[in-house]
């Protein structure tokens, strides 16, 4: 079984490709267990964490936006594509141009590359919680009314996922994810990046601006818990999922004020803290657009669940991205 | 104020068209009326019909696939576009690419050489039924999720014109239309044409098949009434809008018996006689998946009313398109 992973050496493109050597064993085209004995991990730029070390892996680095490029990422060979290249919110706001060619033009191109094999893949498209418009609580029916080039760029891959599947072109699968705490690394362009900056750069012994009030929720899900849901969603039946592919992965919805008394209980004062509130009133007026709470029911149906607690979400980033350790 | 209509010899457009010439004052960008005195006539095809004889109309021919074209269409004078250029419902259906090329980057060529004109011009996009999914009765809020490509299309095209609006590169609106009954000419490839047929064809002394139950209700609208809303989303104040900027208009909703009720009331039973039922399960399943109820709040409080009586509706068909004259 052949899958590829676009956007495959970033942070949950790389960890998936982590877990699906570890473990890898996907259901195949035809419904039963198949073993991944090939893995193109797809990305634009030179991995910055190394890259798996393992004779199963292929490192391919490209443009999306290109068709040609794509084509022969995705050849006849291909049973599945994870696909996660895409410049993140603040990226596609502040360069308009580059996140209607990335998001909208370069999974358009994903879309048809598949197609072209002629032998229906599975294609697994990321969106978010940005699709949303507003709502504090969201749910699988919810109109999507994006408030961002990123969720209109989302809504519509999630529109045509649903096209080119119905066509019997590609066999697409959509999670709208929460926003993922604990990012490890470096903050990024998204909007969201403070809610992971502020339990991350604390355990590593760095002073952290929060731009928010305390009392702010957010709907958060950890990176493994995002990755076992893209091996759920990947693995689920078509004809459960029904025509409507794009499924609303459930999180937690804790405040500002929990996630990091949370922190305070596992890591001590002197790390808590070293956050220090500094409010922003444009990154809240982002945040208080966002949904806090989802109701998942599709998802949780297919036992794609959110972490436990916060506490779980901030164990499993010392356990699995600091080896353990924190800077008291 | 120059205005430019694409698809302006289609149904329609050339219709539009002929109204802004009658009534040439539209609300300038300023929000002041001011004088039509350029429209441009913009169509894949040669026009069928007599395009209006007027010296303020410029009649071009070009794809509207070309960004080029395009391009030099909306160009820096250019103050309003209504597209409505677009592979009707079953033609987007039947070729996959064509209907994308046009429905979809057909679209976003007009609002790219609208971005680059800028100043900012009004677009208003036509919309359709067809975005929703399966629901009987739909408003303003109901989630998009369309079951064609047609529909799909029309989704994305909702979504880009309010992300292109929001960022201030256009100043869109759209109008979901309801089924448009009675469509003059000749039957198009649209599946909802034998709403159109089973009145049109009567009066003019042919036979026409009706393939779908007489208790099977629609949603429709008269091409004059769809005239007069286009003329009013075009006119509305931007700010009453908001950023959501599509408008479910309302229409009538009767079965094909009042329908059918309504044509030998006014043209006696020879003409009504000439209906005959000959039910195509394809065209009864599609016409089963449409909303026969609109619920359309916000364009009622911008007075845009559907008709007042399908009476009404084939009694303006006789008037305006058959020159009084029904085939006994």
């Amino acid at each position: 079984m052949k899958v590829v992973i676009t956007g495959g050496t970033g942070m949950l493109g790389r960890r998936l490709a982590l877990r699906i050597l570890a473990q890898p064993e996907l259901t195949g085209p035809d419904g039963t267990p198949e073993t991944v004995d090939k893995l193109v991990l797809f990305d634009a730029f030179e991995p910055v964490e190394p890259p798996p070390d393992d004779p199963r892996v292929e490192i391919v680095t490209g443009d999306i936006c290109d068709p040609a490029t794509v084509d022969a990422l995705i050849d006849g060979a291909t049973d599945s594509v994870f696909h996660f290249a895409a410049v993140v919110s603040g990226g596609a706001e502040a360069d308009f141009d580059l996140g209607y060619a990335v998001n909208l033009d370069g999974g358009r191109n994903v879309l048809e590359a598949s197609r072209r094999t002629g032998r229906c893949p599975k294609i697994i498209f990321t969106s978010s919680l940005a699709v949303y418009g507003g709502e504090r609580s969201v749910d699988d029916t919810t109109a999507l009314t994006p408030q961002t080039s990123y969720g209109t760029q989302k809504a519509i891959g999630e529109l045509l996922v649903n096209d080119y599947t119905r066509k019997g072109f590609v066999d697409g699968r959509t999670l709208r994810l929460p926003t993922i705490v604990v990012r490890p690394g470096k903050p990024n362009k998204a909007a969201s990046g403070f809610a992971s900056s502020i339990i991350r750069e604390p355990l590593q012994g760095d002073d952290v601006e929060n731009p928010v009030s305390r009392d702010t929720r957010m709907l958060i899900l950890s990176p493994p818990r995002a990755v076992q849901a893209f091996i759920d969603i990947h693995n689920a039946d078509g004809a459960v999922l029904g025509p409507n592919r794009a499924l609303m992965m459930n999180g937690l919805s804790p405040t500002i004020e929990e996630m990091l008394d949370a922190l305070r209980a596992i890591a001590g004062d002197a790390v808590a803290d070293r956050v220090r509130d500094a409010p922003d009133t444009l990154v809240q007026t982002i945040v208080d657009g966002w949904a806090w709470y989802a109701d998942g029911e599709r998802a949780r149906a297919l036992d794609m669940t959110a972490d436990a607690s916060v506490t779980e979400i901030i164990e499993s980033f010392i356990a699995g991205e600091l080896g353990g350790k924190i800077a008291e």
